[in-house]
């Protein structure tokens, strides 16, 4: 009988932030792909668009006029998905099939920058800094409201990530209630941290540091890798070297790391299929619910889409629905790809 | 204070069959889209394709010629994800970051019919039964295989969906263990019918019938219906009406009526945008693994993609891959909406 080869074999790998297990079938990238091919961005932009909702001096769909921002910019969604209003409710004790409850929040756009064109690896390391300190205020105010106990800061970035505008931008949702993702996470974190009075990412950090097999960059106070339990082709995750709660923990020399690795991993992405590569993004830390959480460790998740190139995606579709999540390539490969591409963003190069 | 309306309001509502939570946000259906628009699959397609390689008679990668079937037809799939050699493994017994085990398993892939251009809801209600009849000795033969501990019926449609090909089929991915989804809902069976002694999704269905809120169509034996908790914007769920924990407990008459109500959801699907409406559908019912499985009451799942037209899809993207689930529309309207359509196909209308 042969002996297992993670490189080779189908296999399933477990995810502890979450409980739960991703198929990895090695061998199935060299499948042929016959099905649908995504648009690719035209690399065309202005850098002001006067039909753009979020460039500086352009009106809103509510009537209001976004001021002549010269860094970051935020302002309240216009469509938000969570209102604000405090809704009377009286919880039904008994058990029932029709379980609901309101859910209170609050959402905001925040523009990354003035230039309708430009994406964070082409971006300044000042310009991201300004975006890092954007995020803590966010946190801090949007955290400090009474009633919101969770603060989700993300980035949808491609159409094929369901962007509805090119504009650099992300996004914000305060609500008062866990997220389900956060909420598993915080789980798993906790029973870690009661268990071995130790962090869970931290402590698996040590050990990648130790197998350099999925590290993608690294600083002195980051490390942006491919998790062992990535189910994205190209996953990644920064983790930050020191126990750091929330992005508000971070001296002034981390919020510059931090600005240097985002730059670095996604001029990485850039890279890799020349293309402005698409994502979802998205920061995992302390709720703010007013506990200490010593269970948390700041860090945030990188989930794109593309799998051969920049027109040919993954899709988590029926198995994937139904089953569990499938990936077609190891997450020691896509390391390894992702690591070795220029640090150089490849515009800047012709 | 305002009451809570929850026809209204945005708010949360609980999953029992995963136990995870889905923010809905009812308001927001009326937002403009400026997103990515899908292209619409083209009606023109030809009963016989020379270049598909699931058409009849026609060749596949692997070199081997398709028999001239006349219903549906079966065949390995030849880029599998799962492969059937056994591999010698060594659990490691100590608590690591990096549990991996090999996975075993068979995947085939099913043609609805030889015909390259025609989709279930245009299908006759004979060549549906064949492929329940199909789909049942699949789950007998695959579920017989002494390693084969769960079978995973699914179907991918439209290219939306990362079908590569419209000829209509779909895939059975049969493995050694149960995928994380099943795992989930079968846990959350079993809790339930250890404290209560009855199935889950019977007492469901029993107020839900009572409800008529959420129903889109019904017969004898089964119901479809868009679920308290579903996530995607037309969601649906096939229910059996009397105890069926699996696909081979069914009648001659439920077969029937399986296939009559499988026919007008789909075509209900079709006619609310009037396209080939894209889905992922997929069956759940008892794992074969040897035991009895009372918790488990076979179901079908539908999660199609689209939001506001053929054109406009939901996108489950940032907030919803960190946080949680979201949906724009109540079911309680998606299921209204379905129900109001016609039986009959559009292009049998025209
Ligand atoms: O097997 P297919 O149709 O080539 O592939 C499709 O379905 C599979 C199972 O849901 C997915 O893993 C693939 O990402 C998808 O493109
Ligand atoms: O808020 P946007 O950018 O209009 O919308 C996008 O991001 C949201 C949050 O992930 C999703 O709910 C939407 O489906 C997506 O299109």
């Amino acid at each position: 009988m042969k002996n297992f080869d993670i490189n080779e074999d189908p296999h399933r790998r477990y995810n502890p932030l979450i409980n739960e297990w991703v198929l990895v079938s090695p061998h199935r990238a060299k499948r042929p792909w016959q099905g649908q091919n995504e648009t690719v961005s035209s690399n065309t932009l202005p850098e002001y668009d006067t039909t753009c909702y979020l460039c500086p001096g352009n009106v809103r769909a509510n009537g209001m006029e976004n001021p002549a921002y010269e860094n970051s910019f935020v302002f309240e969604n216009d469509f938000a998905a969570l209102k604000q209003e405090e809704i009377a409710f009286e919880e039904n004790k008994e058990e029932s099939f029709f379980k609901a409850q309101p859910e209170r929040g609050i959402s905001r756009v925040v523009c990354f920058s003035p230039k309708h064109n430009l994406t964070l690896p082409e971006m300044s390391l000042n310009a991201i800094e300004d975006i890092i300190s954007t995020w803590q205020k966010e946190y801090t105010d949007l955290g400090g409201v009474d009633y919101i106990k969770h603060v989700q800061i993300f980035e949808n970035k491609g159409s094929v990530m369901g962007c509805s505008n090119p504009h650099p931008h992300g996004q914000i949702w305060a609500q008062s209630s866990l997220p389900t993702e956060v909420e598993k996470t915080q789980n798993n974190l906790k029973t870690y941290f009661d268990k071995h009075g130790s962090n869970l990412l931290l402590d698996y950090l040590q050990e990648e540091l130790k197998l350099k097999e999925r590290i993608v960059v690294e600083n002195d106070h980051f490390v942006a890798l491919v998790p062992f339990w990535a189910i994205w082709p190209f996953e990644t995750m920064i983790i930050g070297k020191r126990h750091l709660t929330k992005i508000t923990d971070f001296t002034p020399a981390e919020s510059t790391a931090f600005a240097t690795i985002l730059k670095q991993l996604t001029i990485k992405y850039d890279n890799l299929f020349e293309t402005s590569f698409p994502y979802s993004s998205g920061i995992h830390q302390a709720p703010t619910d007013g506990e200490a959480h010593p269970e948390w460790q700041f860090h945030m998740h990188f989930y794109p889409p593309l799998l051969r190139s920049a027109t040919v995606k993954k899709f988590m579709v029926g198995y994937e629905m139904m089953g569990e999540s499938q990936r077609d390539i190891t997450p020691e490969k896509s390391a390894e790809m992702l690591r070795n591409l220029s640090d150089v963003h490849y515009k800047q190069k012709a």
